[in-house]
């Protein structure tokens, strides 16, 4: 009997606030439904969620479960076109990282067309609204598969 | 009878130092004696106070009280030229927030030149000591009474 | 007796037609009605208003004035942008000139985000419509007092 | 029977010199010639012409005539490449504004290919020497017929 | 008798799609249907036309044509902005070449702002909608003229 | 019944060397084994495939099907840092389209930082080996399901 | 016998305040008592002298004297930094010109590290106060002896 | 008999997982081990030591100590290139502060050969392994003994 | 007996006009002429000529041959300077490529100055007229005989 | 008695070429004949030269004569362009240093309008011959004289 | 009997002249006395010493001593920041090479910011006075020990 | 009976020291070997050769034998990409200067990928070891052939 994948869900600054912040660009669903959906439809899955404004806080937890878990859907908000700390972080531990948006960040301002993490991560997925966590769980599964 | 507007003055890195900090460049004053000479000039509003180096820390407030307020003078010091968290935090709440800074930013630093944040600010006050936050004030509650 | 305050408010290229151009931006009040309201609110100060659409006629003007009244509101409008010679007469006088400007220039165009006139300039205040006008002069008797 | 278009042909800066000014570039023909044979080839328009060397002299006649005539043919010679102003004026009027350039900028120096003001116009016209005046005509006689 | 002028028409990228695609950038008319109408204008001139959305293909054209005819009207599309290769094909025929845009692409994205064929031609026609190529008509015809 | 869901995998340039280049980047597999496996994992959608090395092909491509099926995945190989014509015959037409790259493209030369079609594009997934065909084809399923 | 020659002084924007704008920049010698002395220096040669804040009029200048004069010495303040109108004036007319700094301005702001007039010009002379314009005034009547 | 001279080593992000990340780059030995040693041999040294990966913390404790202590030994990490709230947070502070960085950063991405922070300490020791403690310490000492 | 070398000149857009187009620049002699002197001088050498002005048929050719040709001088002309699809293909193959130019293209328009495919290429002879490809055939040979 | 004022002539690279190289540039006069009519001019100054290719040399004689001397007239030729060594040279020694050029560099290669060294400078000349040097001279005893 | 390791300090450009030149900057020691100094403190260490203002010289020098010496100091002055011969001599020798500053060079002008030696050395020692080379002493003794 | 031909192969920095640094970029055999087997090859060609660490040697030998020797074939090593002197001194001389390079400098560090010298060079041969002298010898013979 094998064990459970374990995948954490990181959430950065501002994904709090899904569904009641931008609707025309992020949607009105809140994170908390998506994630119970995405939990029924991988029960195999042992999903973990976290999300914080800080940036402090979200490479303290890459540093807390990057050395045991099999994946981590990164979704880091505002600081992924600022952060080289959380870059070296993801680099640092031995998990694999993928980096997903909600919106297509490419149509958005000069400032988000830059993203500090993505040498640091595996892959990255963007623009499919919610379906971007899905489309990462989905490969962080077929990897670990391999 | 109307209720007293409520107005936040955040205040971000380094501003607890003020008084204390550079005085040839932000005075002698502390914000302290600064805030109650503030406070009685406006007996009908209500204002609030909250200062933190973390901009982790100022994501969350303006979370929290961007919703019901009526206005938030920010300082951000130093993330006002990095942050495009903070960026995202004002443009998430329905509250009207004004940029201000105490110091003509536009003669330092190059990179004091540029705000991440005033496309997301209802406006800016720059460079008139600390009674920029009293204009900032005034901004807020001329703002509110129209 | 103290004698009365004088400021001029000095408005640069295209203002002439506030309320009749680009209303969506600009509001649809004219600038007389608006001087009118202002004077009303402050009877203790002379204020006087110049416009032109010529850099050089708004040169002249700060050299005329710029040694004896106790402030200019200085709305330069495209020339903000691009003109080396406005800094100069600016620092070339001893009165404190506040540059103002009706919307907030940082959601504009790009060419908008540079002001070649700030660092010439006592303080900067952007964005609050035409109660920037009403700002400066706040900015100005205040440091006038003190 | 209709009334005779209003089309306004406004050159700005040096383009008094031509015939005179360097002749390999601009032709030795004047303006006050070839506006004659202009005149001539459209009898049934009412042909205005304004030139000048200062730029707010420029931006007058734009606010002058651009609410009333059915079309402005622009020479701004160098202040195409730094006006901003320009650009403000031409799109606070509602009249439609044609840029054109004798020669081709584009082959010239790099500072030349910049034109501030485009954004602003209907069209742009370049390179065909006086010819391009003839053009910028029937492109604005074309539009009103439509 | 002399013979008739020889023009060509010559479409890049997705100008086969004229009226079918971003009709509100470009409007609802295919070309087929205009060049119709341009033909009956200019009875005296022999109109050709071409469309390809290879590159390749247009460079060929160039070179079939470029030796003989009397001016060819190039709506590059897309290759404006990046294809040196057709500068150089313009620039080693003969034959005089006019650059047309149907929108003005000075009002679009920052990479429509660059022509890298312009210094290669004659002159450029932007922003007229399908108007643009009658006035590169006229352009062409007058200095054939002369 | 419902009819099968039409799905374009389209490749550029030099991807038909797939599993005979450079294998350390882009692995062993050649595509035609891939694509069989990929068509045995959905039967019930109807998988076509392209692959061309000239850029006005993969338009002409886009242009057939574009109107049509029901989803593209594009993997433009080096056509993704150069081509605004394809960035144009994306928007042309109405179907979604999902741009996709084998390898971590961030992690290579800073020529390949710069996507000039993923404005134009659904979304985007980079860096999951072959796997990133299968995670577009989910993405392009999931948003017809709903 | 031979006539006097004729050399025009042109100062541009903000020159009139000389010796009472900026002295530790500019010295406090207004620029009448330096012109009387240098009149009397070069008894044989017919000096004017032209101060304008106003581009346009510099511009109006250069055209009305730049044909008949024996050089002209051009001190163009800011616009030296802005203005290619003046660049194009300079080119228009057969008398040399030559550009002058009262100050070093390679040790100021970068913005006016660059001369648009430059490349116009016979000449430059920068950073000996106002011996700079008895230099320029030198090299005008070397060359005319020549 | 002489104080104890005090001495904060403050680490920045990810530096908490020394001898466990990346060890190609920065060896195998943990901080741990290292201040150990490192406080054998400066017995009269009184060193303490800070990590953390918040921003936020960081500046809170050069807040703390920066007022009292006889030095900082600062390896920033990742925000040295990107805090200007760090820099800000230094100069407000009267103590000391040697910047230093274990591998040669100048060898790495771009993106690290920008110190925001180094303007604003008194030196910077870089590429030395962890011996580049030791160095900024003898700096440190031997300012404090002049 | 050894096989005869193969090499193959591939020549990219505007060179099948060589002797025809721009001949201060490129000579009189068509590229035919000199490929026959070129053959006789090597008469060891199997020499295959290709000319396009397809991108995709370039990359076609070099796809075909790149696997057992000795070597292929490479002329892309104005390809040389924007592809990264050839840079690829270059890459992809096992044939060593050399990047030849008749003209110095570092005496060119500053947009000759990059070369996409320099890096995937052995080695780059640059300005030599016609003898380019001859010295590029010699660099071949001499390290197919090493 | 006065003595003698000192004022060394300093060439640097390509410099001893004059009346040899590019004589369409330079003018065909040798500078050892310029030399002498200018000490011809000034027999009251003693006149030194040097001329090096070597920008070591042209360092170490400013350090040699630049505490006793009155002056340098230094045309640093290239090195102009690119030496931070000659810029603190200059500004390591009391004596005044002017820069000449011959030619007008601003009208030369963009890499010519950079001078390293003129804000070290006292003053520049630039574009009048080989009268640059005698202007140099003026301006250095005009300055000795006061 | 362990051989004393053999050190070289290598000085670039004006060094030459410190305590004499910009002692605000540089101290008022001359480089003589300090050297003194050290060797008396590392009596186990053989000092050699070399200053050249010649680039050229330095390399030499490197290439003398770069094969057997155990470390060498180098402060290349303003060759630091231009010189790419000198990063190659650097790179080509086997013994290790420590940059070193007096002044805290990121606080100075912006051509000063870039090293182009730093990635050819070991490490960098900025910022600490004369106390600098003691400092790189340091680090390349410990090396060798460990 | 002809004079032999007469050739200067002229190295720059560090290449004095070809066989022994960096052997994996540059190879094993030193340049003398090399130039005996060239001079083998070429009996009818008096080759000199010269080597210098300063750039004002490289100056001095171009000034010395560039007015009668057939050709120079220069690998001015680092200074290629920092050199204007070197340039000036190239197109100062009537001889034929060919640049060459060793490695493929389009491979490595940016910085390496501008030549200052190319423009003035007759052409540059880049990347084929050894041997790219061989070809520059090539093309000088060629040249002087015809």
């Amino acid at each position: 009997m094998t064990r459970k994948k374990k995948i954490l869900i990181l959430n950065g600054p501002n994904l709090n606030l899904l569904g009641r912040r931008e609707p025309e660009m992020y949607g009105t669903e809140g994170f908390g439904q998506y994630l119970e959906r995405l939990a029924n439809l991988y029960p195999d899955v042992c999903l973990d969620y976290y999300q914080s404004n800080h940036e402090g806080q979200l490479i303290d937890k890459i540093h807390e479960v990057g050395w045991d878990c099999d994946g981590i859907v990164l979704n880091a908000g505002a600081y992924t076109h600022t952060s080289i700390a959380l870059h070296d972080a993801i680099k640092a531990v031995p998990c694999r990282v993928v980096e997903v948006h909600i919106s297509n960040v490419m149509r958005r301002e000069p400032f988000r067309h830059v993203s500090m993490i993505a040498p640091a991560c595996a892959g990255i997925i963007t623009g499919f609204g919610l379906d971007s966590y899905r489309l990462a769980l989905e490969a962080l599964l077929h990897d670990a598969e391999v």
